[in-house]
């Protein structure tokens, strides 16, 4: 391992994690809220800190994938764990493990809270909160890579790898520095626009923003105990349900449309994939619903709202699902564990994924038949390498394998089997709620605080797409070369 | 398709089970019970149709891989059929969808029933569940590969292929014929000596046979309402654990032991990964169960009876497991999923296909950290063919995918979530109980008749491992070559 550049990359994870929390600062300010001052002290800190590693550049500049996968790593460990200082130095959260907890949920963009009241918190504290999912969304590190020039030379694609989802990341893009600005003139350029709309919905500033922070990073945070069912509108409950959507859409399509490319928009199948399986939903659990529903509208708005707040993995909620009937709990876990589109800021196994597994079975039934055959699987019209079909095999794995375990290990709450399941479903996939006791109006505070680590971890493991975290967890691959 | 010698295959099944019948017949005549007279009819009939199919020999034995599906996947369906007629016509089950379940669940080895008083049935009927388990465990077509010289000529591997547990069977036996005799030889072997160790522990004849046949094929049919608790004996419990356990073993184990080959067998790495599962989850759960019983031997003694039952895939109970704490419940939810060994009698998804995902992931580490290198997957000190860690990955997705659509369409019955996803596990592996409503102590009877079939096509997809009864639902691969 490149050590030498992991701590430095680090040290700038620290110094922008500081200077974000001045924004918190401004907002305690601007309440007249004296929690400010933890986040004014407590940014600075970092911020001299980070300085401290980033003074003095490192000559090696090489930067194999086992570093990026490091660095990425470890970087979501050191923001999660700088971060949880605010809120537990103040008393907002007592226990260190919890606001630990709250802010791996909201950098991985999880939304899973252990917090039961949300609106007696300082709204300096409720701003950081919804910030930390629009930090996480697109991932601190493209940040990174967007501001510092030359960073892990030309091999810093390996830190675009470890914290962009899906299966393969494009490898045919030249400047990856401008990639990433340009990424997130997108991602802001989006939340931009949603927040305007909420505005123009009657919501508050603080709430438009909050809620547009939330829903961009696809988290799910909210500043209101009934999340979005706090919001007593169609309008604004259809907003937010439909920017939910589109940040679980490959963002690679936002490029396409500004740039025109209609055609290979059209050749887009994830997104097909995506939005068709979000309409096929909301039908089923639309027509699952009616009895539960006075009309035919509150039901297909009630499915529209959650579907696209699952799917997306964002996981706000305007309503208790747990009474819903079984067949719409089973689809919605589904959805949960299929998640958003590669290169979104949503979570999940991936809508990617998905269509190379099925691919690989199609190809698998045609050699049955026709043995002597050669199949190729291909999408988007591009062949699908050996080596990524073989990694979404191999990731479908070690994703059973976690949910196994996990499980194992939450049991010993003497929790029902529901909510052991459904909660490691909900933080492995970055969603949120599950059901039962941690269902759409639950939260996570009753859990152990071993089960709360378990659950950091598989936040972690969902968000990095569960290789770089992995890796770390492995003794030799801290060997030197 | 060949569908002359498809045909003649299916024209052998009914011929062998009109024979098999007759058992029942002279049972039912031993203990004078009318009932023996519709095994005695239906079973002639299925000779005499069964005939019509045989006496003519087909000219063109060629039988490709997709051919060796669809015979072995339609003897399946055909031999349910026809099994299910004795208890529908004789009253004994009412509705023939429930005889068929009953009677699938017979084949399959899976040993889940809809019949609530088991002790009021006829014994000729008991007789005719619990031999259902003996002929499936080991296989009908393999017992017409044992009888019939030159089946499907040079390629009847693909017979083998199809019906045999496990990601590869063994290309190297140059005489199929001779090994399928050695295996059901293995097989009766093992199942006598059970019989006799039950004899000699106090149990009667007819329960000694049942119950070897039952724990043989890894069933789990018992002839008693209280399963193997009926018998309050350590002995039993005991005797009955143990063989469940040998009958989760690669039958090819006993081929090694019986020539000698202690080497060898050392080196089958399968063997002693299942050995160890059971052990270290005996152990496990009987930790768990500390306070639920009043000595440690009571504790283990149930742990040791309930791990084997389950990882065998037999389904056996001797208490209701329903009351045991969560985490005991979710280790045997993972021995469920994992089940035995390839080339047992037992079900699931099977040890050796779980290493070889395991040796996957080990690569796939070891290549991101030295990505240069070239590995490969061995097991048993041989190389796993890409071919084959190819056929389990995709095996892993349609596992996957049968398990969610499946719990799905369960799910319209309204019952909970911990029912609904073990009835799923329960049926596809071929264990029998789950939790909850399907618990070890519960039954299938109150499923809707759509949720029935629907359990019928995961025992049968569980047992003939997916991918033959997955084919003959694809249209085109019925068109001519």
């Amino acid at each position: 391992m490149n050590k030498r550049l992991i701590s430095y990359i680090l040290g700038w994870v620290l110094v922008i994690e500081g200077l974000c929390m001045q924004l918190s600062t401004i907002v305690g300010l601007i309440y007249g809220e004296k929690s400010f001052l933890y986040f004014l002290v407590i940014g600075l800190s970092l911020i001299v800190i980070g300085a401290l590693f980033v003074i003095k550049k490192p000559k090696n500049h090489t930067m194999h994938l086992k570093d990026g996968f490091a660095s990425t790593s470890l970087s979501w460990i050191v923001l999660s764990l700088a971060g949880a200082l605010p809120l537990y130095f103040s008393g907002t959260i007592e226990n260190f493990v919890d606001a630990f907890f709250e802010t791996v949920s909201g950098f991985t963009t999880t939304g899973a809270t252990i917090i039961t009241d949300i609106e007696a918190l300082d709204r300096c504290m409720l701003f950081w909160r919804s910030f930390s999912h629009f930090l996480g969304g697109m991932g601190v590190v493209v940040f990174l890579l967007a501001l510092i020039p030359k960073l892990g030379g030309n091999q810093s694609i390996n830190l675009m790898k470890a914290e962009s989802t899906g299966p393969s990341v494009g490898k045919s893009m030249p400047k990856l520095r401008t990639y990433a600005a340009l990424l997130y003139s997108i991602y802001i350029g989006l939340a931009a626009i949603e927040f305007v709309l909420l505005l123009f919905g009657g919501m508050s500033v603080f709430d438009a923003l909050t809620t547009a922070f939330s829903t961009a990073g696809t988290g799910g945070f909210s500043t209101y105990n009934a999340s979005m069912g706090h919001f007593d509108s169609y309008y604004l409950q259809t907003v937010v349900a439909v920017f939910m959507m589109l940040f679980g859409i490959n963002f690679y399509v936002y490029i396409l449309i500004l740039t025109g490319k209609i055609k290979q928009l059209l050749k887009m199948e994830e997104m097909w994939i995506y939005l068709s399986m979000i309409v096929l939903s909301t039908v089923a659990i639309a027509v699952n619903l009616l009895s539960y529903y006075d009309t035919f509208r509150e039901s297909i708005h009630q499915s529209f709202f959650y579907v696209t707040s699952i799917q997306s993995s964002t996981g706000f909620a305007i309503t208790d699902t747990n009474p819903w009937p079984e067949f719409s709990k089973i689809l919605i876990i589904i959805l949960t564990c299929v998640g958003a589109c590669a290169g979104s800021t949503g979570g999940g196994f991936k809508v990617a994924r998905v269509i190379i597994l099925f691919k690989e079975i199609k190809k698998e039934f045609m050699l049955f038949v026709h043995p002597r055959n050669i199949y190729t699987v291909k999408t988007d019209g591009k062949k699908v390498s050996h080596e990524v079909t073989r990694n979404v095999s191999v990731y479908l794995t070690l994703y059973i394998l976690i949910i196994l375990v996990t499980t194992a290990l939450i049991s010993f709450n003497g929790f029902d089997f529901t909510t052991n399941f459904t909660s490691v479903l909900a933080t492995l996939n970055n969603t949120g709620p599950g059901f039962s006791m941690v269902g759409s109006a639950g939260n996570y505070a009753q859990f152990s605080i071993f089960s709360k680590l378990v659950f950091c971890f598989n936040m972690l493991a969902g968000r990095l797409e569960l290789y770089p975290l992995v890796l770390i967890l492995i003794p030799s691959s801290w060997k030197k070369n």
